[in-house]
C-alpha cells in the first residue's frame, strides 16, 4: 500500500467540484462540494447518534436503503437541522442536483454543515448547481475538500493505493471536523471513495468495524455533533473480483480504509478548533478492548490535561484522575505514564505513582506539535488509540461569537 | 428558616481556623484549616467515585466508620494523591492533631486539596498545628473558609437556622470548588456544621439523598476530582429530641441541609475557574428524574454551549445538540428552550425548531452574570437543576500553567 495524491478524486470514475454559491457571507469561503462517480457506485454510511439529527441524515439513509449512490452534495455554512422545513430542504437539494446531472435524486447523498437552527435557503444552492456540475473534474477534489469547511483551518483529504487480487485499487477521502467533534457510533462529515469493487454489505460491514478504531477515537471538545456522516462510495472500476466475503482481499480493503481513516482522525484533531497540538493518547496492556478504549478516550476527552498540553505542563496527575473517572476497570496502582514527542519519551508516573523526571526534559518534548500521551495499564494485551488537541484561548474565541 | 452569618461556625460549639503554614509559596495565602466541635459529633461523609483517590479519603474513611468524629483538618497546595507514602502522611496529620488537641486520632476528618501526584512535605503542617489550634474560635470560620480554598477566587460560606420540635437548631458549610470540578455520587470539598441532634445513620442518609440532587449536578470542566468529599458534623448541642427516623422533624432537616448545599453549589459554580457567569439549567417536564438529570448535566457540560454563554451569544442549536447526546430518552419533537436572567426570559426554540426571536434582547439577557437555560420537555412532571459557569479564556490560562 502506498500514499497518493488526488483526494477523493484519486480512485479511478470519480469528480468532484468545490464552489462558493452565497450560503456563507464571506466570498473568498467555498461552501457547495460535489463529488460524482461516472458509474453507480457501492455506498455504506455511519450517522450520528445525536438524537437531534441534521435533516440531510435522514433524507441520505433513505436514499442509501439499496447500498447505491452516484453524487455526494454537501453545503458549509448551515447545518439545516432544527429547522421546520429541513426535510424538505434537503430533499429538494438532492433533486436539485439529480436534475442537473441527469440521474436519479435516491442515489444522491445529501450533507450539511455548520450553524444548527437556521432555516436554510435553497436559492444560492439552486443558483449555484449548473456551475458546480459544469466545473467538476477528476482534478477537483481539492475544491471539494474546501468546500466541506467551516472552522477549519486545513483542508483534509488523503488516498492510499493497494492490490485486491492483483489489480491496484485506489482509495481517497476528504473530512471536515474543527469542533463539535466528539463522535459516537458514527463520525464528523467524512467522504471516501475507491475504485475497488467490493458489494455494499461488505462496504458497510469495513465501514461499521472501521470507525469503532478511528473517528468514535477523536474528540475535539466532548460535543457529539447533530450532523455527523461517513459515506464510502466504492464504484469497482478498478476491475479486480469484487469482495463478497471475509478473507485475505477484505482484510486487505480493511487495511487501505483503516489508512485512510487514521490519517483523517490525526488531521481532524490536529486541526480542532483553536488547537496548537495534536494529542494522541495510546493505551496499552488493557485487560480488554472496552477498557483501553475508555481509558484512551477519557484522558483525550480531559480539559484540565488538554489545558496543561497547551501549556506544555508536565501535569500527568491530570492523567491519573481521567484514568479514574473513566468508569473503566483499572487496577490504579498498576498504571505507568510517558509523555512522547520527536524530541524522545520520559516516564512520569510508575505503578499509579510520581516519579523523579526532569521537568526541563519534559518541556522540551511538550512544546513539540504532536503528542503522544503513552499509558501503561499492566494488565493484559488490548490497546487503543484516541486523538484529540489542546484546549486553547482560540478555541474559546472561535466558539464564543461563532454565528456572528 | 432563614439564613445567618457564622459560616461553619454558626452552630453551637463549633470553632475553627485557618493559618498560612508553608505548603504554599504565596505566604498571603492560607493553606491549613481546622474545624472542632466542643464535644465529638456523629459524622458523615460522601467520596469521589473516581478510582484514583486521594490518599486522605481512605483515612478519613476509616476515621469516620463509627459514625463520630471532632474535628477536620484540610491543606491546600496539594493533593496528596498518588503519592508512594500518602496514607503514611494523612495518618501523621491525624496524628499530630491529635495529639495537640487531646482528642483521638480516629475522631479527625483528614483532608487535602492541590497539585496530584507530588510528595506532600508533613514538616510546614506539623510545624503549623500548634499555632492553628491555639488560635481557634467560634469567630474564625471565614478563616478555616480561606484555608481550603485553591484556585477559587471567593471563599464559599453560608449558613442558616431552622427549627426541630420547637428547638433552634444551627447549620453551617464552607466549600472549595474551582477546577476539576464534576463531582460523580459525591463531591468536590465541603464541610459543614450543625448543633442539630441527629444520629449518625440519619446523617448519612439525608447527605446521600441530597448530593444526588445537588453537588452531583454541578460541573465546572467534566473532570471528576480524585479528592472530593462532603462530610457533615452534627454535635447535638442544640438540644433538640435528636432525629432517629423519617418524619417532619427529618424534613425539616433535609430542608436546611438542602439549603446550605444548592447555595455552595451556586458559589462554586458562579467560581469556576475563569468564570464569567453561573449557568443555572432547569429541566422540567421529563418522564422520569433521572431523564431530567441526565439532560440539565449534559447541557451545563457542554463546552460549546459554554463558550457561547461566555460570548453571550443566544446559540441554542448547541443546547439542542446537547440535549440530543446526552443518552437521555428525550423526545427531541418536544423540546422547548428558553434564555432567562435578571434582565428577562425569552423564548428561542419550540418543538425542536427555531422560533424568531430579537438578538438585542437575547444579548441583553445573556450579559448578565447569573443565566438560566431552561429547558421544557413536555413528556412528564419530572425535573431538575444543574449549575456549571462559562467556558473563558482565564480557564485555559489558570490550567495551561497550573503547576508553575
Amino acid at each position: 500500500m502506498k500514499m497518493i495524491t488526488g483526494g477523493v478524486c484519486a480512485a479511478k470514475g470519480f469528480m468532484a467540484n468545490g464552489i462558493h454559491c452565497g450560503i456563507r457571507k464571506n466570498k473568498t469561503k467555498r461552501d457547495l462540494a460535489l463529488i460524482y462517480s461516472e458509474v453507480r457506485a457501492n455506498a455504506a454510511a455511519v450517522y450520528t447518534t445525536n438524537l437531534v439529527k441534521g435533516a440531510p441524515l435522514a433524507v441520505t439513509r433513505r436514499h442509501l436503503a439499496d447500498g447505491c449512490a452516484q453524487a455526494v452534495i454537501c453545503n458549509s455554512g448551515n447545518a439545516n437541522t432544527c429547522n421546520a422545513n429541513g426535510i424538505e430542504i434537503a430533499e429538494q437539494m438532492s433533486e436539485l442536483l439529480a436534475k442537473e446531472m441527469k440521474i436519479s435524486a435516491e442515489d444522491v447523498v445529501v450533507a450539511s454543515t455548520g450553524v444548527i437552527g437556521q432555516p436554510l435557503n435553497l436559492e444560492p444552492i439552486a443558483n449555484g448547481i449548473p456551475t458546480l456540475v459544469s466545473g467538476m473534474s477528476a482534478e477537483n477534489g481539492t475544491l471539494a475538500a474546501e468546500g466541506i469547511m467551516t472552522t477549519d483551518t486545513k483542508k483534509k483529504e488523503v488516498a492510499v493505493s493497494f492490490e485486491i487480487g492483483g489489480v491496484t485499487c485506489k482509495m481517497g477521502g476528504i473530512a471536515k471536523g474543527s469542533g463539535m467533534i466528539h463522535p459516537n457510533m458514527a463520525t464528523m462529515l467524512v467522504f471516501i471513495t475507491t475504485d475497488c469493487a467490493i458489494s455494499s454489505e461488505m462496504l458497510q460491514k469495513a465501514l461499521s468495524g472501521d470507525v469503532q478504531n478511528t473517528f468514535n477515537m477523536v474528540s475535539i471538545d466532548g460535543d457529539t455533533s447533530t450532523n455527523d456522516m461517513v459515506t464510502v462510495l466504492a464504484n469497482g472500476m478498478a476491475g479486480n473480483q469484487e469482495i463478497i466475503a471475509e478473507g485475505a482481499d477484505f482484510s486487505e480493503f480493511m487495511k487501505a480504509l483503516n489508512t485512510i481513516t487514521v490519517a483523517l482522525c490525526r488531521r481532524i484533531a490536529a486541526d480542532g478548533e483553536g488547537a496548537t497540538k495534536l494529542l494522541e493518547c495510546k493505551v496499552s496492556g488493557a485487560k480488554d478492548d472496552k477498557t483501553a478504549k475508555t481509558v484512551a478516550k477519557s484522558v483525550i476527552c480531559s480539559s484540565l490535561t488538554k489545558a496543561a498540553m497547551f501549556g506544555a505542563d508536565a501535569n500527568w496527575g491530570r492523567v491519573l484522575c481521567a484514568i479514574g473517572y473513566s468508569g473503566a476497570d483499572v487496577d490504579v496502582q498498576k498504571v505507568d505514564v510517558w509523555l512522547v514527542s520527536a524530541k524522545g519519551e520520559i516516564m512520569v508516573c510508575k505503578n499509579g505513582a510520581g516519579v523523579d523526571f526532569s521537568e526541563e526534559k519534559a518541556k522540551e518534548i511538550l512544546l513539540e506539535s504532536e503528542i503522544e500521551i503513552r499509558v501503561g495499564l499492566n494488565s493484559g494485551d488490548a490497546k487503543s488509540t484516541a486523538w484529540g488537541c489542546d484546549l486553547t484561548y482560540d478555541y474559546v474565541k472561535i466558539n464564543g461569537d461563532y454565528r456572528t
